[in-house]
């Protein structure tokens, strides 16, 4: 282990965490609001990082094992820092809570223990949904755009972005951060200005947008995007919603002219038909309940986008839904979206190379002799990334019980001890019961708090970086 | 594909059937019962089998196809027959919920639709309960031992019996067999002796211990076993369903005084642990609702075998105890008992392999250059039995969302639906909701009904077998 070199990138994201925090602490200076949590908060992560940042090490060389601690140890520092202005503003006093509700932003989960949201400090909540969007696309990709990092970085990249995609886009490391920042911000831009011309107020297009840009969920009204009352601003949101859950490279590819690598693309296809059945069928089902088509057709599709794309915003208490559509909405948390998207499950691409590999295994015991390969896009997918992607199910399934199994001794019911692990491990924040689009989180105890906290930081690292990090081998000197 | 070979065993396991119908046909006479549904039966079961009996084919050559196709194929078969007593005696009028119940019968599920039991006849609900100890052992494992079979029929035994298992203890297949029954023989009758001792009367102990031996659960009384209130029968079937879910393997090592085979067994390891921890966990959840220590160490030391064993009798209303009482519960449905012994569920072994194999990923991607390899009792485990233990979770999990989907058309709540399914998939019975012990399955419609009698089967034949059966490729030529 290059501890040098940990302790080097561990103190460079905290800089970076300090310097983000310093926009926050801008908006709360223009609505006049306090300043000092943000300023002891500041104060805090420069002085504990400082003196890292100004050791570089001699050997930058890092591997596989480092790439892993590195973003777990990362993302659980920044959490346990980024709680300090909730709990200092006052906002969310006890501090467990405060970390439940950081971690849940970072991993642009959107579950939250506030019951009232309306009324609280523009700058905290300005906050709280910007960590969304430093989650979506990740602090470590953002380090690499910024800073020119030599051996092995592509370990930090491969570690924090999301699915079984194919990491670089361009031969360079640094470029294939700049040009996935470059969309994800010009992605922002459009929202925000699109909501802008719905009739939000810059504020609440800005914070929507860092909800559904890092397909989080956490809004600034009590009941989500339905307290504005506003059809076009829901339109702006689903179709953005469903859009950063889309992979990034192909964004990429339509930016260089390669149209057809989108219709190529099987995930992609599966995820908008998957959308599109989930849209009919949910419309059927609620159809009574609606005055008109449009209004069916909307919240339909609203909610559909929400839960596909792990971002958790709602126009609907979708808990009081019929079973069909609550179990689809279940069944949606489970696939999540695309793999290199800033959305949280276990992926459409990870449970297509299962399904295929599935098929292959039915084959091959028809045909003991045939010789199948698992195919995505027409391209041969090798055995390591079918192993990893179907070990990767049977490892989430484990944690998922587990910590279904853990929170259950709080004794809710089974749907909210669920839905809510399901919720926070995919990312996406609102389960069932409970826990559901009208409830919240507050209602667990510490220890079922933190067991979610680590679910949802879990859930978008995609469970190796931090089993790495508290497995003790890692830390064994051989 | 040997058609004729097919056709010949499969009307070998329906004249089995019929003469197994027989003992039921007793049971009526003695009790002086309408004796044609079970005549009608007979008579059906023998026109259609014997034409094929008589023409055993001269190439008896089959393969790992024709195994799983038979095996498959002769479980929907017999439940289809089977079912035929349940409605032609009007105890059960509507055929699909005939097949639901004699599915569940076979499979040694103990889901029923029968909201009242006691008073209907004594030997259509020994037909009943008989189903269960027959599919405990499976009617193809009762064939070989009965026929000498040629040809690889091994295939036969490895499609029929559950779990990653080391399939033959003695070198010929029908010795081997022929072990396997007596083992289960002895062990019926010794669990039907302690009942006579503890007072029960011979018919109740008989189909009692049936429902144990196969971990089946279907009982005579309403309330279950609850309904003797007799603490030593109580304690009589717990200690049975815990044994009939350990590898009969065990037992036969037993037998010819390899006793350290029991001590050396991870698996029972594993599973006898899980059932001591769950027993204190339950013990400590719900002591202030007994009136005695006593009383709740054996109320939860049964539920607990009814569960693990994934048999399904019970005592109590479990779905009214606490949070993580029910959770453990359902967690403890999941894994189910030992591979090779008459339970469900996706079998300990299975699980263990699953958990060791993760172990080694980690592991791997710490020290990418080390070779390891995933034991069991200290052997190694082929890669492939590894890779098809982790291949089927994927599939296990995939057909128990498809189903919990399908299931979700009719309205029920999660905790219904879900449990329901995996209760039915893992071959337990009840769940929790309205499938919970003092609840059923009445209330599905015929199309739930029929997906969770599917469920049942792929459940006990541990999915591969049907989806054979049901792939199209398997009946293309070549």
């Amino acid at each position: 282990m290059n501890y040098r070199m940990l302790i080097y990138l561990l103190s460079v994201i905290l800089l970076i965490e300090a310097a983000f925090l310093l926009i926050p602490l801008l908006v709360a200076v223009i609505y006049g609001e306090p300043v000092l949590p943000f300023v002891i908060t500041v104060g805090i992560l420069v002085a504990v990082s400082l003196p890292g940042v100004l050791q570089k090490p001699k050997n930058t060389k890092i591997y596989a094992k480092e790439g892993f601690v590195t973003v777990a140890a990362s993302w659980v520092l920044m959490s346990l820092f980024g709680a300090l202005p909730f709990t200092l503003s006052g906002v969310i006093p006890n501090y467990f809570d405060a970390f439940f509700e950081t971690c849940s932003g970072f991993s642009t989960t959107g579950a939250s223990i506030l019951k009232v949201i309306e009324g609280l400090p523009k700058g905290v909540l300005f906050w709280r949904s910007f960590t969304h969007w430093i989650g979506g696309m990740g602090v470590l990709v953002f380090m690499l755009a910024i800073l020119p990092q030599g051996g092995h970085a592509i370990y930090l990249l491969r570690a924090e972005v999301p699915g079984p995609t194919k990491g670089k886009l361009v031969p360079k490391l640094r470029h294939t951060a700049i040009i996935l920042y470059g969309i994800y911000i010009a992605m922002t831009a459009a929202e925000t200005i699109s909501l802008l011309i719905a009739g939000l107020p810059f504020y609440d297009a800005l914070v929507t947008t860092f909800g559904t840009a890092g397909t989080g969920g956490f809004s600034v009204m009590n009941s989500s995007i339905a307290g504005y009352n506003n059809a076009a601003a829901e339109w702006i949101v689903a179709v953005f919603m469903l859009m950063f859950g889309i992979n990034f490279n192909i964004y990429f590819f339509i930016l260089i002219g390669k149209w057809r690598e989108l219709l190529r693309n099987e995930e992609v296809r599966v995820y908008l038909s998957l959308a599109v059945i989930s849209v009919a069928i949910i419309c059927i089902q609620t159809y009574n309940s609606f005055s008109s088509f449009g209004e069916c057709i909307r919240s339909s599709f609203f909610q559909t986008a929400s839960i596909i794309s792990t971002s958790g915003f709602s126009t609907q208490d979708f808990n009081a839904w019929p079973g069909l559509t609550k179990m689809l909405l279940v069944f949606l948390m489970f696939t999540g979206s695309c793999a290199g998207s800033t959305a949280g499950g276990v992926k459409i691409s990870r449970l297509l190379i299962v399904f295929k590999n599935t098929l292959r295994e039915v084959k091959h015991m028809l045909h003991p002799r045939s010789v199948n390969t698992v195919r995505i896009d027409g391209d041969p997918v090798s055995e390591e990334t079918v192993k990893s992607a179907v070990n990767y199910i049977a490892l989430y399934i484990t944690v998922l019980i587990a910590s279904a199994l853990a929170i259950s001794v709080d004794g809710f019911s089974f749907e909210t001890n669920f839905t809510g692990t399901l919720a926070c491990l995919n990312n996406i924040g609102p389960g069932l019961g409970n826990v559901g689009p009208s409830g919240n989180y507050a209602g667990f105890s510490i220890f079922s708090k933190i067991v979610l906290s680590f679910d949802m930081l879990f859930g978008r690292l995609e469970l190796m970086p931090l089993i790495i990090l508290f497995s003790p081998s890692t830390w064994r000197k051989r």
